[in-house]
């Protein structure tokens, strides 16, 4: 493979990577991309992690990126496999998740003849990518990986797609040009005095005020700081709608998400003089209705305390002292009841109730599609302390590759993917991944056997759901999916549940023995 | 829905594309397609047929077009869904095939405020697609479709993509805007007579050529025209190596397709004074290897006698008239011999002998995946005639899709998919659909737990097998996949086959049952 002697382009690209704090790449390679697997071979420090389809690589980089902090690397193959990964990518750059795509492609002497795998790569990966850059030979290889990379770092977090035709890959490289140059990671951007000054002004003059907390201030450290102008302040504080990770549980306040729906969400800021955006940006509805406007908050009201990218806790923190607002003291939060759980047939107001009371301290769930997301989100403020991963960008099938990633990520924490039947499919090849990796994802099925946003959606829409052509495009039950047989494919273990005590059982059972487990919740 | 009275623009889009000869709508909509949702109520000559994923939808579209001859619609979510069904329509891009892409957006109104879900559509689509076009509002409706749809159906046959923003799917179209104006479809352009005469006194000349069939030529009036060019001029015919579609069996000539590999295409061609391609493109390697021509004819060899768009049987019959060929007559070709089937463990030769022999008059095949699709052209010759369809663009989870669209083209005719395990994945939930709809589709998995492609490609690379991260990330056996549990989770009965006796036995029973079925072939 190496013609010239000293390393290939292949190699001086993994070595940047792994000199850049890469850990794992979750790869789909094809033909193009066999150089940079062979020599992921030759450099241990970075883990190969195969999907069977490019969205459970993008969206397992995702997930690893919100709980590690630092990006992964996938290995996709060409325009195709790029594209086919690219819906989780479009959720990871909703969520600000750093990611270095790596996509092989032709030979660059063999481009220009349109081979029937060639395609624009760029033009794909452009909506989807922060940052899009093709290397220009072998030599450049390492200086344009760390470029990359550092476009994946920069705060709040970017997707990165390094385009790499394979003879670069395979060449060798100047020994000159055969270094890793990896550069700090950037810092986020501090916010000025001016700013946080300002903000104490508009504050103490008793306005009423309504916090939008995203990225970093759902950590803990900035809902304490949140907190606390919140108790001098008397302000009202909501998470954004879809946080790419909240802390929740164990004595955190329990934070609504603001509503989904615009309605709803125009009425909780409705009162609002100040709508003060701390790490979220300005609330938009997520689709346009006809007859709502699109800006959710009061017209005037948006003050920006920090962008995603900057130092939100830092900022918040520097508020609270600007408003002479008390550090407050927190005792240790009460263990959920596990004992008292409802015992009936299975709703998803009784699934939120029993996740939240067996989550164990420290758990990841990820959570994807309405059915039992809301009410989880309503009773697991009372969870002990975990981190809550949403769909951030609406493309669905992000919850079990998610999932897989936050396991890959943490390997000591329990992950619970809450997952509706219907964006489950999109994806549903994480599941052998979880088989493979042997990673601790236990998934929960929300099994309606039906589209249940596209029915209430078409509600909205004025039309009846008599019709046939409605129907059949938003049911699921004929045939209903077997999720058993897709989870025994896939080899991991499964069980259904129909009632309370049959889920709080089989959530026992997959909590104690560790590994993959899917349970099918028969709603 | 509809607030103006008169029809909504979603319901002139559906009665547009009815009114144009399309019945079957592949989707998979969102919100942002409720309208035209509802309207396929509305409208009952467009049939809707549900996908679990995009991908199933737009490799379902090229099927269907591929054996109906006319293009079927998709409907899909905004930019994530488009991208979804992306790798698909590349494969579609490089058969030719038309489809009607219709893609649901943001009212609007609503697009500049940057809502989760926005993205660059226009980016997305255009790698992909022959045409892409946005409505500008509900009474350009009518219009717009109309000019979607003969994009698609120019010859030799495009995706076109239309993007509807959901308020003019939603508003009242003006009377004099809402009628259907469907245009006749354009049809191949005929190939001038100087260009059949130069070729005519070419082949005269007693040059050494080979003819590359392609598009129209590998139907059986192209191919009788080429065999009699054939006899007469001494020319070796080939089908280019990855067709559309291409009739085989039942006594047409054995067409040999051109060698992958470009070091055995280059030797296929090395003789040859003249290489006339008719309805293929000008061949070119897969991949570029080092030290080896992107372009595989003799330079200079290369003749045009009719390009995928142009009428290539008429062309083939007129050179073949001005060659002087006589009209062949022929016989009815002998049965294969189903009685002597091999009975021992299962090889991908004797997957392609058993196949072939049992394959019912009229049946079509859609191969992907080079374990069992070489082996089964070898011997198919022999076949009963059938149609074959190939994966033109290299964008592997084609061929479920295909199969799937393909039987609902021709409801009447017995498709078998002959599938790789590992490219099988991409699309997996084809596998739903096909028992939704009870189509005849019989599922023949090539299991060998690997992707062997790449196990090949490493080696052609240099690389040896034995590192951690090149076995990792090519091999499927870690867990193995349950076909029996995939299958069953999707609703196809199953069964598993591990020598020929058991395949013979389980293909005749599956032949028998009619209705969608998956067989496992243990290699």
């Amino acid at each position: 493979m190496n013609r010239g002697g000293g390393k290939t382009g292949a190699q001086v690209l993994v070595e940047a990577v792994a000199a850049g704090g890469v850990e794992v790449c979750f790869a789909n390679p094809g033909t193009t991309e066999m150089p940079l697997v062979a020599a992921l071979d030759a450099v241990p420090a970075v883990r190969p992690v195969l999907g069977l389809f490019e969205g459970v690589c993008t969206g397992a980089a995702d997930g690893y990126a919100r709980i590690a902090g630092k990006p992964a690397m996938t290995l996709l193959h060409l325009g195709p496999g790029f594209a086919n990964g690219a819906a989780n990518l479009h959720n990871a750059r909703r969520a600000h998740s750093p990611i270095l795509n790596v996509v092989g492609d032709h030979a660059s002497w063999h481009l220009p003849y349109d081979a029937p795998l060639t395609s624009d790569i760029v033009s794909l990966a452009t909506p989807v990518s922060g940052w899009v850059g093709t290397v220009g030979s072998a030599d450049d290889m390492s200086r344009t990986t760390a470029e990359a990379l550092t476009a994946a770092r920069t705060p709040p977090g970017h997707g990165a797609t390094l385009i790499v035709p394979v003879d670069f890959q395979q060449e060798a490289v100047t020994e000159t040009h055969a270094g890793a140059s990896p550069r700090p990671a950037p810092q986020p951007a501090p916010v000025g005095a001016d700013v946080v000054e300002r903000l104490a002004k508009r504050l103490s003059g008793g306005s009423r005020t309504v916090f939008l907390l995203g990225a970093q201030a759902l950590t803990e450290p900035g809902q304490r700081a949140a907190e606390r102008i919140a108790a001098v302040a008397g302000a009202t504080l909501y998470s954004e709608t879809f946080p790419a990770t909240a802390e929740r549980g164990g004595g955190l306040p329990g934070l609504d998400r603001l509503p989904y729906f615009p309605e709803t969400a125009i009425k909780a800021l409705a009162g609002a003089r100040t709508v003060v955006l701390a790490g979220a940006l300005e609330p938009v509805s997520y689709f346009g209705y006809e007859g709502i406007p699109s800006l959710l908050a009061p017209p005037g009201s948006v003050e920006v305390l920090a962008a995603p990218g900057d130092d939100v806790v830092q900022a918040l923190e520097d508020l609270a002292d600007a408003l002479g607002a008390p550090v407050l003291t927190h005792g240790r939060a009460a263990a959920p009841d596990g004992a008292h759980l409802p015992e009936g047939p299975l709703t998803p107001g009784t699934v939120g109730r029993i996740v939240t009371a067996l989550l164990p301290e420290g758990a990841i769930v990820s959570v994807e599609g309405g059915t039992c997301g809301y009410p989880f989100f309503t009773a697991s403020a009372d969870a002990l302390r975990h981190t809550a991963l949403t769909n951030t960008g609406g493309a669905i099938g992000q919850g079990l590759p998610a999932a897989l990633g936050a396991a890959i990520a943490a390997p000591e924490r329990q992950v619970i993917a809450l997952q509706s039947d219907g964006s489950a499919q999109y994806t549903i090849q994480a599941l052998w991944t979880m088989a493979r990796e042997q990673t601790s994802v236990i998934t929960l099925i929300a099994s309606n056997r039906k589209y249940s946003i596209l029915q209430t959606e078409l509600t909205r829409h004025g039309a009846s759901l008599a019709g046939p052509a409605s129907t059949a495009l938003t049911s699921l039950d004929d045939p209903a999916l077997n999720w058993m047989g897709l989870a025994h494919g896939y080899g991991v273990p499964a069980e259904r549940a129909e009632t309370g005590g049959e889920l709080a059982r089989a959530l026992r059972r997959a909590l104690a023995a560790g590994g993959p487990r899917l349970i099918e919740m028969a709603l």
